[in-house]
């Protein structure tokens, strides 16, 4: 297996020339294009990893799905889904999803930046410094890894250039879909989507989801079965962005991307995966990355369908 | 397993008086409110069923999946996806899917209207009858029933009112996603949406889907497994038009609805389900069908998250 | 005032060349790109003239307030407006105005396609060649030619070629916002666009709307002054597609603009002008007649503003 | 004619329980439903008023053709037209402008709150608070009224709660529209729109637009006679929101409106209106208001059509 993964990568190298680094914020825009990295984590125990597996990067949008798993845990299901919607929006990940001068729950969707935004004001605590902390530990613990981090840089420069989210935050401040303070709520989503991870972390993470909430080796559970299926299938649904639909038909699992280059796939009972190349195609999503889970996908049998 | 069924219907039954027939044709709202029946082929080739499942009804856009099959024999996968898009559209199902004056095969999707009438145009055969008799001769096979046929009434109906749908197709023309005679084109795609199904035919055909191609009993190959696997993953993302999110959720497997009242679901490798209930919600899903498909998938995991 | 005539057209001749001659049905691309033409009538009785003002043309979209202009004479004016609004759309032309599903008579403009073709169901007549007849007839009138006619090439090519105003005519149906025959409709529609005129037909008709519905000489009344009013008024706000608005500050009279090359402008209480220069800017309207018409402007003070 | 201004106020009077009082910034809503009064500056000097005239409310959208006139007054017809479109948005008055992902200057229009924010960024000052000095320098010197000063209330209400507009600047912000510090240029604008005024200020300001650039009596000139025709022509077509196409035909005359209940009307060379009614139609104009000039309108042969 180890082998197979050298040959993927190997053969999907070309294809990190053809994506492009992220530039929307300053820091981002120093990835290195030629990086290219794997992490399988198994269900067996054994895991298996390849290329630049340890390099760190932002987690970005694969933040997202822990933010949700945060807010059913802090909220229930029933909660959860009644502020924040489940359908995908047809559109791009920061997408003004407003039409006609209504905004209602269902207009959001988790996994774009809006609804995320939103989910960061589920999030108990007596503060957002205290929100953020409770997501960093959640992180670490799925991950198994308490190195994991904020990347000042990258937040900063976040919080620095990020009037497009601030733009989305006061329309869902406007609709009354958050009530806290803009800029706290802000804070939290850009440390949220500045924590520092790498390949071997995410595979950790979606491991727990295709796992249905237990950890690998100790099983110890951590949430209940009930919410890796609901955050697996909007995974499945809207974890690619507008790209969702192809990743469904050639790769087939769970997944989801950020444009510091992450992607985590989750194999339902079987695998969790972690990747890492930071070069991105027109809808954000890491080119190279896809291309190896598209590889992996067809030798291995990966698609639920 | 059949007393699961009829306690199921039992339980969801008080749903069939909270959807509401669909009117937008005549011909359809002849259907009765308190029909409710259910279909299930398993995999060691047991079948159970309850309720109305012998009951007919027109198959509207449960035909959806099947032009698609069509299309992907005659045409082959990497054609049909360069005609026809994969990403969900999040509108609803008869949407105008225009942007800015232009209109690209990627803002289509199979299970839409506007997409639905593009694949009309990639079956083969030498006219319009032709290509319908193929449709209808596929459809046949897949459900194992010689006896399905034209719903001459409904197809009438549907012809004679069928504005919207003329209005997409002549946007399909003006952008050049379709070239041959729009009024013959309509002609077949109203047809495909008047066949005359029911429950069972429905089971067997999704059977086929979670069985990847293959007959049940004889194990006979239709198409290739890959073709499956292309349809599913549309219909997990896609099939239950602008709901399809929340029913990934609930219920977690493919399947599509059509406005006579259908659900086709698909349990990847175990099971076909046949669903009739003419009650729809307001995004023209069968209100109690889909009550019933999540309460079983609760009861037997059917979920693939 | 000939000599400032011949002036101006030699000054903006360049701009001739910038214009593309209208493509969309193949009969206009016939179009000699290097025409420029004007011909100006007025209260005084008196007419100046410039380069091609002979030459004829379709008269497009200018048709739009003559039926808009029939329309009010058929059914007043409470009648009319309850059938087609008088916002500007913010659209090119040929836009779908349809939003989340929906559309009313509040979403139509006499001066955009969809509107326009709705006016059509409201000339009276036994059948649409007998409306088409009456409109002939009264532009005919206005223009004092009896000669008019229509161009039999330009109206089967249009008639041919017109999906996009066919799926427009679709949704109007779908909407219930006409009721007759939709080709029937677009036949007459087609017949109106195809129209043959020349600068001096537009000169004049824009005369009478400039003269509050007296004919030049004669001041024989043809329209109620109330008429002129609503007809200019919209001209104003919509007559020069989504290029309106600079139109009314920089030229700042009412107008209608065709995709044959022709412009009628109303100066209330002054003149009529007529141009004609086939080549055309980027929303649909001719882009050396514009020119002129913007100089003419400054140098005679024309503007209402 | 004093006696006309009666007769109007007396018959439209029962409109002003139609409207709604603007409740969408808290002290607003202390508006009295029942205010109604006009005030009338003739050409030859004269002045007429009626019923409230004397009453003061806040500005609002009204100050938008002054922020457009001191724009143009500090950097030329071109650099503005450059920064802020003029074509009529076909949408309310506080839209998202966004289409697919892309925002330009042509999609602005400075009687939009869009523009109107982008607007602020045009005026010259060291700060935003010598900004807003010279704004409100200017509204005294049109007005001719020492005493306009800003209604602190209204200010500190809008500050407080106008996260919609948050929303638009930093929309405007993100694509590059405006450069300065977003709160800054907010506070300017909450604060321009907070100045206070009567009927008889937004007839001496509307006077000074008709008059083309000079003051009553004195004929002192303020701005270019061409910046009136920019202005004029701007209020005619987008000057009372989405409503304007409406307020064209019925009324014919260059007017804004404002949420605070306030309409200047300009009646080119002949005279400028003011009028205060603060109940509110759909669109948010002043109900009641438009109907004063309905009538008005008609006994006096006002449109400029």
């Amino acid at each position: 297996m180890e082998e197979l993964l050298e040959q993927l990568l190997e053969d999907c190298r070309p294809y990190t020339q053809q994506g492009k680094v992220a530039t929307y914020i300053p820091e981002l825009a120093k990835g290195d294009a030629n990086d290219l990295g794997i992490y399988v984590l198994r269900s067996d125990g054994r895991h298996y990893q390849a290329g630049d597996y340890k390099k760190r990067f932002t987690i970005q949008s694969v933040v997202k799905p822990i933010l949700l798993l945060l807010a059913l845990m802090d909220n229930g299901e029933e909660y959860v889904r009644s502020r924040v919607g489940v359908e995908a929006t047809g559109k791009p990940f920061d997408a003004i999803n407003v039409t006609d001068q209504t905004l209602f729950s269902d207009h959001l969707n988790p996994m774009v930046n809006m609804g995320a935004i939103a989910m960061c004001t589920l999030i108990k605590g007596k503060d957002y410094e205290e929100r953020f902390r409770r997501l960093l530990d959640l992180t670490r613990q799925l991950a198994g890894d308490q190195e994991i981090d904020l990347d000042q840089q990258v937040y900063l420069s976040e919080k620095r250039t990020g009037n497009k989210n601030r733009a989305l935050a006061f329309l869902l401040k406007t609709y009354g879909m958050i009530e806290d303070d803009v800029e706290q709520v802000l804070d939290c989503y850009f440390k949220a989507c500045s924590i520092s991870v790498n390949s071997k972390d995410l595979a950790h993470i979606g491991f727990v989801l295709a796992n249905r909430g237990k950890l690998p080796q100790t099983e110890e559970r951590i949430f209940p079965s009930r919410y890796a299926t609901y955050v697996n299938a909007i995974l499945m649904t809207c974890g690619m962005y507008d790209g969702s639909g192809d990743f469904a038909v050639n790769v087939g699992v769970p997944a989801k991307s950020g444009v510091g280059g992450g992607i985590m796939a989750v194999v339902p009972t079987r695998m969790g995966i972690g990747i890492f190349s930071p070069g991105l195609d027109g809808k954000g999503n890491s080119l190279a990355g896809i291309k190896v889970l598209e590889e992996l996908s067809k030798r291995m049998y990966l698609s639920i369908f």
